[in-house]
């Protein structure tokens, strides 16, 4: 990663832009944040992934996503979805099916409820829909394959355990840490470093996704072990790029607890 | 709160919305940001309590806070008007005006020139002005009365000593450090978690706004007491988030300092 | 600085506008953050510099720039332009034609590759162009130099070296820790803290970009050594900030390693 310094494409919400753009850098990809329509080809034509993010959406940014789609899609370089928020309000499920429709996702990366609203929307019929609540890993696990399969991307689910998958094999990632719920943004940092791995992983997408999850979760880990007495959620946010900056291979290989 | 855990519907501005988003995350209660029109109503169908932001303004924003308003009137959930800027320019003044209009405000917070700049646009005549300056604790005490009485709305003025009124009770909050003038967003924050307050409060608005002011005067306070040397603005930010993320009902009652 | 505590008006972009108004504020100056075309004369008419930023470019805040900027050159307050991602699309690199074209800046702050774009821009001919790479400081300085000929701004190109020339004179300061580059956003700060100097400078915009590059190269020095074991490029942003809040003219003075 440090080597090859991918450019990520991302099309952000403003709430988060500013830790997913540290955290690339920290992790050793570069960010171009933009999301103006007419400059989306010419973004994408020198970028190594896209990522689109479906929070703080509007109808300028929403032009913008599928028209960096297409082009990252003809330049076959890899998409990632995070579909922010799909489930919690029409104009948002709108938005997320006709992205599935317009754009080819290496990867869709996102919590276990807009997994489920996604799979919804991606035409299950009598099955899961959004009604049946959270449920637990297993049927998440369901889900995420599902979808996989649907939608030809492979799926990172991510919850207490991260299930990542390609509808085939499944990964089960143990990492993380209760406290970065506390966080606004990691899971919007995940779907950029899903991203960033997924442009230097000669195709494997379903190792690139489990990679970031492992990567994230541990950096929560190592992140909580370094708060000092008095410390809280604010200092923990910065501790968390502090960790992907100082992350090695080993230190990850080691630290990584996953199942496949 | 953390008991509750309140969705608060933010339509923020894209400066301080990552620390709006954390502090009510600091504090129990679940941030969602979105300021597009066609989501309005669904967002607000499944919040607790909506906090409408004046700054970065622009018009797409300014047709949500009026949706969003208007349906959380209609739902009957409390809605909070942070009118950054009011007075500075007359766009902004036009936008505040149109907003008491049409929306009934559980709470009105902001600085004591916005407070004074809304009063003066809700109809004072032959009294208050702009040009009358910033004037005192004294003078603020009667605009923020005068102007609760005529909205209806608590008013939650900050300064030195924050005032929070109904129009008959006046809280006088001494909580607070000067440093926190030094950190964008303080303002803008301690507007979300009045929102938060005013979620769980039973419609006490008056009892949600001071709680709100004291826990981040005192949020401020302890947040100072915890810099080590050299360590200046851009760690308090984080450091006041910590402080409201450990905070308990305890220490809230132990610092707060006010007079009724 | 703190004395006059100046008003900056700044056209930002949505990822690095909260650290530019913290970095204001721990300055001593006065952030007003706006990209709404119908209040940009009215924000002008009481700040004391502008700093147009091109990042996340869409078309209402380039009309917001442009308003902002003529009625700043009529008011005589000095103007700043960041031209983020020049030459890295063709709707970027129209909107710096343009806004060269109807506003005159006092300075011109990018890096070697952005003031490399907007030369090309402003009518070299048979000479340098985007595939010539990024060249040694020697040519940077020329570039500069003739840039700042050509629009008689004065040119604070950043780099390992950065230079800051009115096209006659050339500051080459070499203040800067190469961490900086894992921040996002440490460029658009220099450029705030530009206009901020450029704001209380008296009209000598050489002096207020070379002090502004120089404070913020050693902020980046002190922070990276007030880092502590595991501490990475969150910490170290929260810690430029630090510095720059706790900044003197005695530590300015004895840290600033430059040349004329």
């Amino acid at each position: 990663m440090r080597e090859h310094r991918p450019i990520v494409h991302c099309i952000s919400n403003y709430v988060t832009s500013n830790d997913c753009a540290n955290i690339l850098l920290a992790c050793g990809a570069s960010p171009i944040m933009s999301d103006e329509p007419d400059e989306a080809e010419d973004v994408v034509s020198f970028a190594s992934a896209v990522c689109l993010n479906l929070g703080t959406p509007n109808e300028r940014k929403f032009e913008t996503m599928k028209r960096a789609g297409r082009a990252a899609n003809a330049r076959g370089i890899p998409v990632i979805l995070d579909p922010v928020g799909a489930g919690s309000s029409r104009h948002r499920t709108g938005m997320a099916r006709e992205l599935l429709d317009c754009v080819r996702f290496s990867v869709i990366r996102g919590n276990a409820s807009e997994i489920r609203a996604l799979y919804g929307i991606a035409g299950a019929t009598g099955g899961v829909d959004a009604a049946a609540g959270e449920g637990d890993a297993a049927d998440v696990k369901e889900i995420a394959k599902k979808l996989a399969e649907k939608t030809h991307a492979v799926v990172s689910a991510s919850g207490v355990t991260d299930i990542v998958t390609d509808g085939a094999r499944v990964y089960m990632i143990h990492n993380g840490h209760p406290m970065m719920s506390a966080v606004t943004g990691t899971g919007c940092q995940l779907s950029v470093l899903t991203a960033a791995f997924a442009a230097v992983c000669g195709n494997d997408f379903l190792s690139a996704a489990a990679t970031a999850a492992a990567e994230m979760g541990l950096a929560g880990e190592l992140a909580h072990e370094m708060l000092r007495k008095g410390e809280g959620s604010g200092t923990y946010r910065a501790r968390i790029i502090d960790v992907i900056y100082g992350m090695t291979g080993e230190v990850l290989e080691k630290g990584a607890r996953y199942e496949i």
